[in-house]
């Protein structure tokens, strides 16, 4: 990816970033760069995120999905971290969204959400028996996965299709899951050590997915291994490194908040992949900034009115494909509509990008454009390495730890505690923090 | 809609509004409600939505779409405000997301973008023999839904199918979309007036899509009417203002945004369109709280950490439906699972909502519970006026102009010039909005 962050100097916008703060910034970012460098070289916890280009092993994943290749329809179940990139790469490959109907190969279902009526809507219209199920959870423990994996292969069971023989696993070197991957000998997957959910797209847990579906696995590695070459010292010769410090700089100057906006509908889930990286790994200690997402053109109808007018707490993050397939629009006789029929859906698309850009630039409000050269695997695997290593930076300038989640533990417990499970760590047995929920502070206001 | 309030008091949360500060606002609220009521009576632009559920005629709407009644699938073109509500109500009331799979009836698919490979990746699927076309747009000039519709009417002609059998046209009373559906003898209904496209909705530009549907279109209005019955002069007697003035107050105490978490699939794009309607109508004059879009409990995974450990500048709005199909989670033999198996989904989706509402509250980060008592046409509608109702309060109590989006017409006027669209209003016919683009300050980094 390369990134232009012009839009967000102190020269053009407000909140903006001098060019000398920028140097002085450069001096973190280069102290920021040997933390990572070593973090990456003794393989610790987090940083080891960063090696996967070299670390993962796209022919293990090819051969454990095999045995589904030809399925019509792929469920993966996970949650967060562990549903997130693969559906974040299925995508932008596949060009309709998440979801969604049926493109020239396999339909991908992703059931990241224990809600009954759509888990039950996704089983009752899938052909279970040409579809294949990819289970991911690093414990093996997380419950709505292993919930919604019980309902899943108890509807593959009420069908009489064996489940067993469309099943693939991935997870961590022991639990429930790995024991059943055992048991049944399925084929099976292991989460990387050192490597955070959010952090896990570019391992088998992002890429069983995009497997069965068929996209190249080494061309996404090969994407992200030529981002991670583009790592070094200078924030102004790294553009994840331009990204991770501009933002971080704006942060500290009242932005608060960071909408990605992608210009292109396949790269949707990729801004949820985005906001939970950034929200996850730098939302600690009352710090963090804020992600808001957001797509083009549609929310310029939607948002961009506060974008450019509303509080100056924000950065707009533009993601922009060199190159699109294209459409071109119909002539019209309607004079008003006579400039529409000059152009294609790919210039329409293109103007309204540079209009917002400038739209915002010429309000004072800072934006950062990022460039790729088109939505392609290997184009992807550099966007998603990227953003990783623009968040590990922005989390070492932060001084936060990128790498924990802490603040997820208290409603797991609670959620645990009401549902009667027994805690080992307590004596007796119970969660305490259930019983915070029955005490709620009410001030209801009834129709 | 019911609110409870409790889990935002100061004795809660910081920020928090005290109950002596919300005794004082009322006072605001009982000036801010008589100026809606007389806007109202006046039908003056704006309020004139919220009369919406005595002045919209379902028999109209009914009437319009009887030709295309049992189409197969449904393309609404239409963008912001003319596409979001009717996205809303169908993929509520379907259960199944937006742009998504087949429900048991008819298909819907929003083009509310001019991605030329996702246009053409819906055309290429869609059974367009038996695909209905509802196209919204007030001016008939929009650009998006415009180049949109041309292309979709190509692709119909090219097909030798006729577009003028299976076209709904929703637009105002002259321009070239009332032009064309004269011409053509289409069906065609009106956009309301004095109401701006984000408060749509309940009229013509929402409930079309939900008639081809066969949804109740007599329940949403009678829903939203219920919550009209509520409008009163004071907060806690009213539950749209009081989560209207909840939110104002604590966003003037540091929550400059709003979060919008319904705990229901069903509901995602009900999130979208409320953050059309937050965003456009209050984010001016650099006031405005940001809306953010999370869904319950999937963004637990994602969005949580971030929301209960990072900065104090959120309020989080949980919208839970009491009611809901359910589904059980077959027994395990895994001990450390063994709770799940006693529970249903829907119990797992309950704790999980009670246990993060909690959590919340256990950090002193201010939480508002909208309760509905499931998602159906009735309860729907409520909530749908509800929040037009809250957001118009809002308005009110932060002095703007509710009812106008004057930010987004400079990029309007920019990319006309882009494509070499001519302005009538200058003498040189030309946009000049279109200059500032190529004067873009550059700062790039390459890879």
């Amino acid at each position: 990816m390369n990134v232009d962050i012009g839009n967000a100097l102190a020269s053009v916008a407000s909140p903006g970033v001098s060019r000398e703060a920028l140097d002085r910034l450069d001096e973190q970012v280069a102290d920021a760069h040997d933390r990572i460098e070593r973090g990456m070289a003794n393989g610790d916890h987090g940083y080891e995120a960063l090696n996967l280009p070299q670390r993962t092993d796209p022919d293990a994943i090819r051969s454990a999905v095999e045995p589904v290749s030809d399925a019509e329809a792929l469920i993966t179940i996970g949650i967060g971290g562990s549903s997130l990139g693969a559906a974040t790469i299925v995508d932008a490959l596949d060009s309709v969204e998440r979801g969604s109907m049926e493109s020239d190969g396999t339909e991908t279902v992703f059931l990241d959400n224990v809600d009954p009526e759509w888990v039950t809507a996704h089983l009752d219209r899938l052909p279970l028996e040409n579809t294949a199920i990819n289970v991911v959870s690093r414990s093996g423990t997380t419950a709505e996965t292993l919930a919604n994996f019980l309902v899943v292969r108890e509807a593959f069971e009420s069908a009489t299709i064996d489940w067993t023989e469309r099943t693939i696993v991935t997870t961590g070197e022991s639990g429930p899951l790995r024991d059943l991957a055992d048991r049944h000998d399925l084929p099976s997957l292991k989460v990387p050590d050192g490597v955070p959910g959010r952090f896990s797209a570019l391992s088998a847990v992002g890429m069983v997915a995009a497997a069965v579906c068929g996209h190249d696995l080494d061309a996404l590695l090969e994407g992200a291994a030529a981002e991670a070459e583009t790592l070094s010292g200078s924030l102004f010769e790294c553009p994840a490194y331009a990204y991770g410090a501009t933002t971080y700089a704006l942060d500290a100057r009242g932005a608060g908040m960071n909408a990605m906006v992608p210009y292109a509908e396949s790269l949707e889930t990729y801004s949820e992949w985005f906001a939970q990286l950034w929200a996850e790994s730098l939302g600690k200690d009352d710090l963090g900034q804020t992600p808001l997402r957001a797509l083009g053109v549609t929310d310029q109808h939607s948002q961009l009115q506060l974008y450019r007018a509303g509080p100056r707490d924000k950065v707009v993050t533009f993601v922009s494909p060199r190159e699109t397939a294209d459409r071109s629009i119909p002539a019209t006789d309607v004079a008003e509509l006579a400039y529409l029929g000059d152009a294609s859906l790919g210039d329409l698309l293109a103007a309204e990008f540079e209009a917002t850009e400038a739209s915002l630039a010429a309000a004072g409000r800072p934006t950062v454009r990022v460039e790729i050269d088109r939505v392609d695997e290997y184009e992807l695997g550099g966007l998603l390495y990227g953003m990783e290593a623009a968040c590990v930076l922005a989390g070492e300038l932060y001084g936060v730890n990128t790498f924990e989640q802490p603040a997820v533990e208290w409603a797991k417990k609670a959620t645990r505690g009401l549902l009667g499970g027994v805690s080992e760590s307590d004596s007796d047995g119970e969660f305490a923090e259930a019983d915070a929920v029955a005490e709620k502070t009410e001030l209801r206001i009834e129709r």
